[in-house]
């Protein structure tokens, strides 16, 4: 069972978090492979040696995977308009979060992840930008774009592109929303078909964990916004009345225990607005809910991203898949459930735990291949 | 002294160098610099610590080149159209010559490289490709762009981007044909200002390189193409008449020895076409020349750009300088002269010496400074 650790108070945790990136002056580098110490390894690794690579990728631009370090390499790319709770802070300023990012997929799936941040706001020249560069990877993880513009964006780059493209805010989180709701819906002993979901939030996340839930079989979704439930204009008090699941993916403190104790019998509530939860877990369960989840750290069931992305590219480069499916992504959501026996606190795998990817990656290349 | 190493010969050359680029499967690789493996570090490193570097870049753009890697990553690019001697072989297939210029950039400069192919032969959806991403780096380097369009995407990246631009081709040549001269004319005791420069080849290479030893003072400089002088129309073999220094920027055997003897005294050739030189040493040698230079590591006095880039990147990231001005060139050619007590056999440092881009750099960041 993963218990959850108490970080040190938030102030402290700011002031030590912006001292070590200072220490550190970024979190990844760039490292040679190859040593070049004499006339000969230079003549290997560059020139003259280097023509032959050179030429037998130009006969067959397959051989890119094989020659280059293309096969491990993802671009992990932002316009910093929608980054972590702060909004639209530029690209700059979004390099931080994309490092991070980097970090994870190096540690956790062995991934080369290069972060790009893009000057534009403008959909057709992020697009354009992408497109142009992407010979030079095997994958790009889309990041930190606001919607809608991160919905077209994405849309456009799957129709011309030929690697994989994944929006993480939007599928990131699906995939480990979906891995939630499988393993809380067994820990209560209810039919995932059966259940009545109210999704709160329809921005990027929100509209994908919409789409990959019902893709999964669920007939029952209720996507809202602020305003209520989009297609009745009903209010979020009223549409969580009787539903088994609720997903927040929304803003802090929109939930209310009486709320909840309007649910169903054995209510799921997944909180996961950062840093502070559509309510917090000890209020969910003073209303009645039998399992809790939220996005932090400091709280039994996190429910995070880094569960999926590492695994779900370590598996697309490795199959070279040129998409990345609704199949293969409820695949990666099957995987993440099914690496923990769950119990009521604990409904998901460690999130540092060095051998989720793998597993993900398994099944997503196994959805690839059937 | 440096001794030339004669290579295997050159199919088995090919055969190995192909080999080892299979067995690689890439020469270069991003890590990790930081250790993510308890909630806590996970905290820092990523969410929800990172947000305070982010919000400190958002404030102040310059803090990126503190709180990410920026101060330390460049660019290598390329849009694939005149790779080595190969010509315009695609930019998926520029990539092992990409990723080898990253590698020395790593090992003998320590700066991280990231190279990067545009699938583009526009000029201005290059430009705005490499604009647009100019964020993301501390400077880029332009490589294997053919020419004419090289010297309008270089102009017009150093017109709106705020970090510097350089294209080795142009550049890196034009700095070790320069210290090669500064040398060599100390070895046969001729003053540059005087002495009449003949340069066969008017690319990019040729037509840097003639504008940086004009601007170092050389005013007898006579720039010629496959038709002959660009001014006169004279052939290659009457503009060699009575000059001192022949440079080749061109093609493989276009120089004879009967040539070289219509040269003045103490006769300078350096014939950098690769593999095979506009002259051969040994021919250079019989028309009566006293210093011969080529490009390849298996002669005497190899003229190698690996001399200068990685210093003169290492001098503008440390000085966090915006552009690379002619001074800083010339810097760096003096620096790279400075480096060896030149003789006939010897006029450049090896280019594997580690130490030569720690002096480059000093030499870079002092004339910026100044």
């Amino acid at each position: 069972m993963i218990i959850g650790v108490k970080y040190m108070n938030g102030d402290l945790l700011k002031n030590e978090a912006l001292k070590k990136h200072y220490q550190w002056r970024g979190k990844i580098e760039m490292i040679s492979r190859v040593t070049v110490d004499t006339r000969e390894s230079l003549a290997m690794a560059y020139t003259p040696g280097v023509a032959e690579p050179c030429l037998a990728i130009a006969e067959d631009i397959s051989k890119s995977y094989e020659l280059t370090r293309r096969h491990n390499t993802i671009a992990v790319v932002t316009d910093g308009t929608a980054v972590l709770g702060l909004g639209d802070i530029g690209p700059e300023a979004a390099m931080p979060v994309m490092e991070g990012k980097a970090v994870l997929f190096k540690e956790l799936a062995g991934i080369d992840a290069i972060p790009l941040c893009i000057r534009s706001k403008d959909v057709d020249e992020i697009v354009n930008t992408i497109h142009l560069l992407s010979g030079s990877f095997g994958g790009v993880n889309l990041e930190d774009i606001s919607a809608p513009r991160c919905f077209e964006i994405e849309r456009k780059l799957k129709e011309i592109c030929d690697i994989p493209i994944f929006h993480d805010d939007q599928h990131g989180t699906a995939i480990v929303v979906l891995a939630a709701m499988i393993n809380a819906l067994k820990v209560v002993g209810k039919n995932m078909v059966d259940v009545a979901v109210v999704i709160n939030g329809a921005g990027a996340a929100g509209t994908a964990t919409a789409q990959l839930l019902t893709n999964y079989g669920i007939r029952n979704i209720t996507l809202c916004n602020r305003r209520g439930a989009l297609e009745t204009g009903a209010c979020l008090a009223d549409v969580m009345k009787g539903a088994d699941v609720f997903v927040g993916l929304s803003a802090a403190n929109c939930v209310t225990a009486e709320m909840v104790a309007g649910m169903n019998k054995d209510a799921i509530v997944l909180a996961m607005a950062n840093p502070i939860p559509e309510i917090m877990p000890d209020a969910a369960k003073a209303g009645g809910a039998a399992i809790v989840g939220t996005g932090r750290s400091d709280f039994l069931n996190q429910i995070n991203n880094v569960l999926a992305f590492p695994g779900v590219f370590r598996g697309v480069l490795d199959a070279r898949a040129r998409n990345i499916t609704e199949k293969m992504k409820i695949a990666a959501a099957q995987a993440i459930a099914a690496y923990v026996q769950p119990t009521a606190d604990c409904i998901l795998p460690n999130p540092l735990d060095r051998n989720v990817a793998a597993a993900v990656a398994e099944a997503v290349i196994k959805a690839y291949k059937n």
